[in-house]
Order: structure tokens, then C-alpha cells, then sequence
């Protein structure tokens, strides 16, 4: 592909010398058919020693003697052109003889579903979907179009599921909630059963070995377009809107709303039955213990707006010198 | 069923007219021929709308015009409820051909083995037993009557499960532990052979994604009732009492002793060769890194009574005010 | 075995008479034909009642009537006795006939492949390895001779996995990276395709439902020797270097490097593109937000030199006690 003919597609500007690049590499390994990006500014040193043939980047580069194409979302630029330069590339359409495939269900076509794959009575799996070896497809599961299921995940009973959804290996979707009534009186603890279900709005990627809950009586909701992480757990009657990122380990307790383009980065934990409004950002390994309704950036735990939290931080990294003043000014006074 | 019938069978007070109810829902959705509840007062606000015909509830709502039925514990009430009116619903017995079950293990009666299923030597499942698709059941495991084991459920050899138990898709029971010995001679890591089994009691349930490794030597011992929630750890050689709740991504470290009617709360993490005694409750996020005796409500990093906690919490979110009058106090006296 | 015999081969001193041991047990578990051992001094306390037949320790105990071994490294020794006096059993070698091999792929000799593993074309499995039911092996996978991979683990295309690697039941290997372009200009999230791989070297244990993720250009790489617990997430292009320990429920993100001997213990979370260099332990639940150089002990969030960390974390503890002397005083000023 010619430099020019990508500065064509996705409306960059062309700086030096137009050519033929075969590839997308990083910075430290590009050689010199390769077009290299810069998207994260820690990376600019390595730019000088670099053998790329050529620069994707969203502010010109002084002093470089490679051909630079400048675009204002130089990372979707990337992920565009890696479509491109690498297709993916998934097993051809077939149905497996070694797939247990209820004669209750229905499969439409151009699906691949792999050996060992159980697809329970009344499931329905859309055009062009792939389901992986070793998935388990309970009843009344519904699969929309062209969605993917990578190895040995489980989709429990009545589980909703969007089209071009990716689920990956070792997620559980609709397993019970953590719901159980403890009698003082019988000092015994009663399973509440969980009736509700999972559903899984379209273009949801979900990540590998993430838990997602079934509602106890309602729906447990993943929003059009949210990206889960690995290791993710959603308890049950969770609400997550559109367009969020929920990133590695963080945990969701039960019945909480979350609005659309929030962000909970890795480890955060956030509360049952409290509400995130939308266009939230919440640093690493934060504790949501009420409900947030402004947009902006939150931290800490509690989590608090991220410049309070930052204030209290550099206090709490100061104490042992505000104390030796304090210490030393009490002492002064005694005598 | 009529509010009569559900007053005798649970010992409630019917306060307004008797009438038919036919299913159970949350406040916002019920409609007139549903019963609804109110077991958190979160949701108090939202009585004034709903359209619900009968209400399951502790005290007494003033000017509600709806029937209620008053109970000392209504969320115990709504457990058994929600049994009677949507009883749950597994596959008829039935013992797979797409099975793989060694001819040295037994399977009592009235048990369904669904596709996929692998039962080692020596293994023994007991009476009315489900294992669904994908379970992998090791040499010399046992399983009580009436368990239910999950898809794509790993359990390693020489497990022990009791009667009554559920274990959710994905959990792993019976992994090696963690240990290794670090020869600073050698300059090399060797692997501490896990040679101890998992011990599982009656009534237990188990979370999706739930590791719970096998002892060095002796067990790891998860008591009677107890509920552990998704992605939890337990560590090699951990005791859990009875009746304990483990909410999700808990992590417990080897060889630590937990008592009776603990409740460790979304995240904690707790140190190996602990103890933790009855009765104990300790907040999301904390980490025990200290023996913990006392009963009562434990929270922090390290954790402390509760109380404790709690000021100190206080006292930090107060830093940048303390800070401005020290500040302030200071400069006044430097003059 | 005798005392004497252990003693000779791994260089011990036997304090007191030479005697057959038989097996080896926990002090309070151990009968008179049992070896125990002392390698947590919190176990010291129940030396007196034991009613082992000898002990394996660092340091002759004074008074102690059973005769004792003396060595360096006692928990080295342990480790090795245990593999002598309990071997490990696995099944004979064979090749399930309800397994799914594909004619593209190769298995070398002496293997065992259970029921229900998917092999898939282009995969490589070297000499001796252990394949339990359910596994999945992608396109191209290479496994180095003599690794065991236990059941329902899943292996993505191109993985290359060394000699001696033990993978745990429900690990994911090779799982998409969490990668997104998020387009203000389109309001719209674009994936990031993951062309890389993982790349786990020799004698690398993995556990159960860890997941590590491919690299999205370049590799996700795991070093020889390298001990991962359960329940860890690996992000994409994270390097982690040789001989470490990676505790569970550890969170490392993406394009991290880890350098050699480095313990990361329980819960630690680590932010993206920083660097963590030799020689380095990080306590429990810390939170590592820039790069670590120095050799040494890290702790707290943000993690901090462990003693600084200690210091700090003591004035939080005495901050109710500073705060009410601090009130006095200036109480005492207002006067």
C-alpha cells in the first residue's frame, strides 16, 4: 500500500516521500517497509533510532527524515489499517459431527461451530457466527449474526446476545447471582433463585474468564458497544450502558447503574445499588461507594473527583515530614 | 396463591384485602397480579409508583394502598417464594453416550451426565446428581446426591464434594497450590508437590471462575453452608468455616483459618497462616494482615475494628484542611 | 528411608539416632513414622506436642527429643523428599480416540491426550506431554516436551509454550489484548486487531483461570522459570523475566517489562509501559504506578520503598492521636 493511497482512505496529510509500505510495526522492530505510529507519547525516543520506513502520528515530528502521515486519530488510523495489512482469519463455515446440537434449536447459516460445542434445545445462533470447541450453549440462548465464542466459554440459560459480539475463552454468562437470606430465626442461609437473565447488547466484547451474573428477577445489561476486560466481575442486575471500557479485575456488585462512555480502569471496585452517570472516568483500583453523578475523573476510596484525591495523596506522601514539623513546633512550645 | 395462603405457610401478618397473586417482582416492574417486596430501603422511594398488587415487607407501610403482608424476615420469605412460584428446572436423568466415564467409577442413580463429560477411575457421584457439558471429574473424586456441577467445571483428583452442593461454570477445584521453595545455593525454584485434596461440604455453592487450590499436605476445607462467590482464590491449606459468605475477587492466602458466620466483603485480601474467629464481617477492599479474633465489623488496609476505621478515614479526607491550619497556625507564629 | 540416607544425599546433619522414616507430615498431623518440618517459625509452637518420628530444619532446637536433620535449605529439601516419598501420577501415555486431532497438526511420542482436546492444524505437541480432556490447542501452538497441560485450558493460535510448563485448568493463553481506538470524530470504538502472540519459555508454571493475552504487534512473553498463581492477568505485550513469583489475583498492564527474581505478591496491580527492574518484591495489594529500579522492597499505592511506606502508614494509623494533641493545642492558643 502506497503512503499516498492511505493518506487518501483516511484523510491524513503525506509529509516527504510517497512509497510502498508492507507492513505496521512497532517503533523498536519497524524495518523499512514497515509504517511505525506513534500513539503514546513514551514512546518518542525511540523514534530517532528507528528503521521504519515511515511515521503515523497526529503532530508533525521536526527533524525526522521519514515520510510522515499526519492524521487527527492517528490510533484509529492504526486499528484500521491493521484490518487491513492483517486480515483475520477464522475457520471456514461447517458444523462439526463431534457438536452435541439439540434438534430444538436452530443454527442459521455459514456458522462454524466446533467439536465439542453443546447447544441446548431452543437456542438460536445468527448468520456467520463462530462458536469455538468446547462452548456450552444453554436453553433459549439467543446468539445474534456474526458473532464470535471462543473455546470452552459458558452461556447459561435464556442468555441474550447481540450481533458482532466476541466473547472469549473461559467467560460464564448468566451464572447465579450471589443472592442468599440469611434467617436469624433457623440460623440457616436460603439460596434466593435467580430468575432474571444476562443480555448482551451488540458490538460487546467480553473478555477471557470474566463472570457476568444473571438478575435475580430482571435482566443483567451489557450496553451496545462496552468493552469488558479479563477476569471482570458483573454482579447480577448490573445495568452497564453504550461505549464503556471496563478494564481487568474490576468487580461490580449487584443492581448498580452505569451510564454510557464511563471508564472503570483495572481493579476498581464499585458498590451495589448505586448509580455512575455517564462520561465518568475512574482511576486504577478506586472504590465507588456512592453513587457519581458529574462527569470528570474520579479516584481513591472512596472514590472522590480526581484533584481532590490528588491534594489528599501528596498530603498522605508528606505526613512524615509534616510531622517531624509538628513534632518539632510542640516541642519549642513545652519549654 | 393467595396473601392468605403465603400469611399461614410463613407466619406473615396480612394487612388489607386477601387476593390472588400469581408472580413475584421488583417494585418498579410488578404489575397488579405480582407480589412485590421491600428488603433494601433503597427502594422505598420507589412504593409511591408502583403498580404492584400486594407487598412483602418488614414494617408496616403507612398510606400504602396496596395489601401488605408484614414478616420478621422478608427476604428469607421471598427466597422460598420465589421456589414455589418458579421452581427451577434441569434436564430429566440421563447419562450421556457423548460421556466419557471409566468403567472403575460409579454414578448412582437418577443422575444426568450431560455431553462431554469426563468421570475418571475411581470417581464416585452419588444420587440425583446434575454434571453438566464439559465437567471434568478426576480419579477418586467423590460427589454427594443432589449436586450440581456446572459446565466446564474442573475438578482435580481426590476432591471431595458433599450432598447439596453447586459449583458454577469455569471454577477450578483442586489445583496445586502455590508453592515453591527458592534454593539461593542452586539458584533455581522447586516445585512444593501439592499432595493434600479440597474438602467440600454440604450446601456449599461456588462461584463462576472460583480457584480453590488442594493442600500441601493435609486439606483445604470449605465448612458446611458456606457461599463463595466468583473469582474468589483460596489458597492451599485454607480452612472456611460454616456458614460464611465469600463475596467476589476475595483472595485468601495458604493455610489461614476462618471461623463460623464470617462475611468477607467484595476484594478483601487475607494473609497466609492467619486466623480469622466467628462471627467476623470485614468491608470490601480491606486487607487482614493480622490475626482477627473479636467478633464484629472489621475495615481497612491493615484491617481494624471498624470504628477505628472509620475515623481515621474521616481524619484523611480532612487533610487539606488540617494541612491549611497547620499552615496557617505556623506562619502565624513565625512572625 | 532412613534418616542417614537423607542426610547423605541431600547434605544434611543428623542430630540424635538414625531411624526409617516412612512419609512426611504437618507437626501437628505427623505420627512416629513420619518426617516433619520447620520452615515458618509460626509452627515453632507446636513442636512440643508433636508426635513425629524426627524434623527437618535450619537450626538445631534445643531440647527437642526426636532426632533432627540440619540443613541450609530445608524447604529445598522438603520439596525433593516430597517428590521421592509421593510421586506424581499421571495417566499411561495414549491418544484418546474421542479426541480431535487434526492431520495438520503433530503429536510426538510418549503423549497422553484425553478425551474431548481439540487439536488444531499446524499445532505441535513435543515428546511427553500430558494433554487433559478439554483442552483447546490453537492453530500453529507449539508445546515443548514434557509440559502438562491440565483440563478446559485454552490455548489461542500461535502460542509457543517451552519444556516443563504445568498450565492449570480454565488458564487462557493468547486471548486478545484489551485494545480500542475510541473516535471522538465518530463516536464509535474501533478494535484494535492482536496480531502478536505469547510466548511462555521453559519450566514456566501457570494457574488456574490466569489469563495472558497476546501481544498486539509484538509478543506477550513469559520467562523461563516464572511461577504465575491463579486468577493473574497478564495484558498484552507485558515481558516478565525469569525465575519470578506472580502471585494471585495480580493485574499487570499492557507493554509492561518485569525484570528476573521478581516477586509481586497477592492483588499488586501494575500500571501499562512502566518498567520493574531485578530483584525486586512488591507487598501485597500495592498499586505500581511508575517504574522500579533499585533492588529491593516496595509497598503501598503508590508503591514507595517498603520502609517509607511502613512510616507513612504509621502516622495514618496515629492520625486520630496527632489530631486530638494538634486540637488541644490550638485550642490552647485561642485562649
Amino acid at each position: 500500500m502506497r503512503l499516498s493511497e492511505i493518506a487518501k482512505l483516511f484523510d491524513c496529510r503525506l509529509l516527504g516521500e510517497d512509497k510502498e509500505v508492507r507492513g505496521i510495526a512497532e517503533i523498536e522492530k519497524a524495518g523499512s517497509e514497515d509504517l511505525t505510529f506513534l500513539t503514546n507519547p513514551k514512546y518518542k525516543k525511540f523514534l530517532k533510532g528507528t528503521k521504519a520506513g515511515a511515521l503515523l502520528t497526529a503532530k508533525e515530528i521536526e527533524g525526522l527524515k521519514i515520510p510522515q502521515l499526519i492524521c487527527k486519530e492517528p490510533y484509529v488510523v492504526f486499528a484500521k489499517l491493521l484490518n487491513i495489512f492483517y486480515p483475520e482469519s477464522f475457520p471456514p463455515p461447517s458444523i462439526s459431527k463431534r457438536a452435541s446440537i439439540s434438534p430444538y434449536s436452530h443454527v442459521e447459516e455459514d456458522c462454524y461451530i466446533g467439536d465439542f460445542v453443546y447447544v441446548a434445545e431452543g437456542a438460536y445462533i445468527g448468520k456467520g457466527c463462530y462458536i469455538f470447541p468446547g462452548v456450552y450453549v444453554g436453553r433459549n440462548v439467543k446468539i445474534g449474526d456474526g458473532s464470535i465464542i471462543y473455546p470452552n466459554v459458558s452461556i447459561y440459560d435464556e442468555t441474550v446476545i447481540g450481533k458482532g459480539v466476541r466473547i472469549h475463552s473461559g467467560a460464564v454468562i448468566g451464572s447465579d447471582g450471589f443472592g442468599y437470606a440469611f434467617s436469624k430465626e433457623e440460623k440457616r442461609i436460603y439460596k434466593i433463585p435467580q430468575k432474571g437473565k444476562v443480555v448482551i447488547e451488540d458490538f460487546v466484547e467480553i473478555g477471557a474468564n470474566t463472570t457476568i451474573d444473571r438478575g435475580t428477577l430482571g435482566d443483567t445489561v451489557i450496553g451496545e458497544g462496552t468493552k469488558i476486560d479479563n477476569l471482570v466481575q458483573v454482579g447480577h442486575n448490573v445495568k452497564i450502558g453504550k461505549y464503556c471500557f471496563i478494564v481487568s479485575q474490576v468487580g461490580i456488585s449487584g443492581s448498580t447503574k452505569i451510564g454510557d462512555f464511563v471508564t472503570l480502569a483495572g481493579k476498581v471496585g464499585v458498590a451495589g445499588h448505586i448509580e455512575i452517570g455517564d462520561n465518568i472516568t475512574v482511576a486504577a483500583k478506586s472504590g465507588i461507594t456512592k453513587s457519581l453523578k458529574e462527569p470528570g475523573t474520579y479516584a481513591g476510596f472512596p472514590a472522590r473527583p480526581y484533584k481532590e484525591w490528588k491534594k489528599i495523596q501528596a498530603l498522605i506522601d508528606r505526613l512524615p515530614e509534616l510531622y517531624e514539623k509538628l513534632k518539632g513546633f510542640l516541642k519549642g512550645k513545652r519549654k
